[in-house]
């Protein structure tokens, strides 16, 4: 949208601020963000989606504005959703709240949701799509690639030294990154909606796979657990608790895993390893993202943080888009994407 | 120094800045860099060291500064030397063009050139030491440690995938960083003095080891090309061409090596692997800076960058301090820094 006024842009701005404040709450729903204006032109309402089941961001904004809504304008992340689900559609809500025009950036994807922009158009209010929908993509990355494609964002974090180990040869790597990082990768499980090891590194490590804060102490609402592999899990591991809800999932087949996320309703996989379970999925073309915690340490020997990927020569080597780098503490994080799409199941 | 003055500060700095332009160019010398101003304060010359053999920066100062330098102030990064080397002592050129006031911001702790101060204050020019002490022993860094331990300061320099890989299993490895790491590294050697690989690296890669721009033109000052190990080198092997010097050093001692390159008066040994030389350096506490050049890519398999050191646990693990992290282009350099001292020799 090249046109769009200056006062469209920075509304919509505001709009994503509101909907990134939901970032890993709405599973299974999209970030959405709305702030409505009144006739002359001063906001008078605001509101974003913050919890699946909870109400949407145009009807918290509607209820805000509350009459001051009327002969107003709706600034909205992702197009106004036309179906009852848990709540009423949202279409319908603007309609009532007389809005008289509505600005909303990406269309929603999902056909059940949309047509919402179409039924908006049919009671004569003015509908434009487009403002910033970069940005507001950007915020909904993980929920428009899991409608889009059909199956979960996958991520695959891991932590290495700089020469590439993720264990010393006796097995043990607790820690090789600082406090600032280990607290990083809380925050950002705390954005997934589940946790995928393989059942060796159940054995190996016996991790919780919780989302828990810098005293231990473990989040209200917790990620799914997976484990992927057909060994058998002791009843004792930690994975077992009742911190978190554990799905066992006896396959090496990434796919068949991402399928069976997708029928639970996972939107961003959160894949921890280790080096099998990854190197798997980096060559199923199913990573959408890497996020590495490189430690400033060598080791010399140990276990390497990424399995054989069947490269013979320099050419096979796997290149990514370095998308961040962010030192925390002493070490430092790289988020990587990939240069080619991957497989969208 | 907690009290010196703002105007003494910002001088010392110009002067610091002056004496970084010799960087590179001064070995077997350290860099310096001088500020004069006339007595009413205002600057009337400056002047660095920029090649051995070359005047000293008091001297360049001294000169664009003529007859207004009588009454003023000089200001120098390093204590002017008392000595007659290939030109004739600094403190002697200072009292005889009338200076009447010298701030310096390290004291030489080169016996032979040191007593500058002295011959100064002996002539009633007021001396003051330690202005910016800290900023400029960081530009002089390599050449006092030189100095003071004896032996040249090492930077092992490595480039890595984000798996530890420094080569693919067939051995092949151009390029796995991309082409503004790479010029990075050759704007890093032609700061140092001298470029060692072992022999292993020589009959693998074949590398010419000179200092080269964009276009592959060789600089007009190279390096010493050092060759460790006891393999026979080809005479055809490309680091026997005639546009570097080359040492073959038949040891696999680093101390050994290290002390070869002293009595050369080499300030700064930058050391390229393979992985066993630099895993013998680094054993042997011999590693002052480590430059890594990591790429947003993994390899799953192949060569390490980094040999054995013995490591069998993660209490093994060697770990550094973070000293910069810079992105160039689509991958990132790591500059890290030992937390404790190294062997002096």
């Amino acid at each position: 949208m090249n046109n769009a006024s200056p006062i469209d842009v920075a509304w919509m701005r505001r709009a994503i601020e509101l909907a990134a404040r939901g970032i890993g709450t709405t599973h299974p729903n999209p970030v959405v963000g709305c702030v409505i204006t009144g006739p002359d032109g001063h906001p008078v309402g605001e509101g974003f989606h913050a919890v699946a089941g909870g109400p949407h961001a145009e009807v918290e904004a509607l209820r805000m504005a509350g009459a001051a809504a009327r002969g107003g304008t709706a600034y909205v992340t992702l197009e106004p959703c036309n179906h009852t689900g848990r709540t009423g559609p949202c279409a319908d809500a603007l309609i009532a709240a007389g809005i008289t025009r509505v600005v909303y950036a990406v269309p929603d994807p999902n056909r059940q949701a949309s047509g919402g922009a179409e039924k908006l158009r049919s009671k004569n209010i003015t509908v434009q799509q487009g403002v910033l929908q970069d940005e507001a993509e950007a915020v909904n990355q993980v929920w428009l690639h899991s409608v889009r494609t059909g199956r979960p964002f996958v991520t695959w974090k891991f932590a290495t030294t700089l020469d590439g180990r993720s264990a010393a040869p006796d097995g043990t790597s607790r820690w090789i990154t600082g406090p600032l990082a280990r607290a990083d990768v809380h925050r950002k499980r705390a954005e997934c909606d589940a946790i995928a090891v393989g059942t060796q590194t159940v054995l190996d490590d016996d991790p919780e796979l919780t989302v828990r804060d810098e005293n231990d102490v473990p989040a209200a609402r917790q990620p799914l657990r997976v484990v992927v592999g057909d060994r058998e899990i002791p009843t004792t591991a930690r994975v077992r608790n009742d911190r978190a809800e554990t799905l066992l999932l006896p396959t090496h087949d990434p796919a068949e895993v991402l399928r069976q996320l997708d029928d639970r309703q996972i939107r961003h996989l959160w894949l921890e390893g280790g080096p099998t379970l990854a190197a798997a999925f980096l060559r199923a073309q199913l990573v959408d993202q890497l996020v590495a915690y490189v430690a400033p340490a060598v080791l010399g020997s140990g276990y390497a943080a990424i399995g054989d990927l069947g490269a013979e020569s320099i050419h096979h080597l796997r290149r990514f888009k370095l998308a961040d780098v962010t030192r925390l503490g002493d070490d430092v994080r790289l988020i990587l994407t990939p240069l080619e799409p991957q497989r969208t199941h």
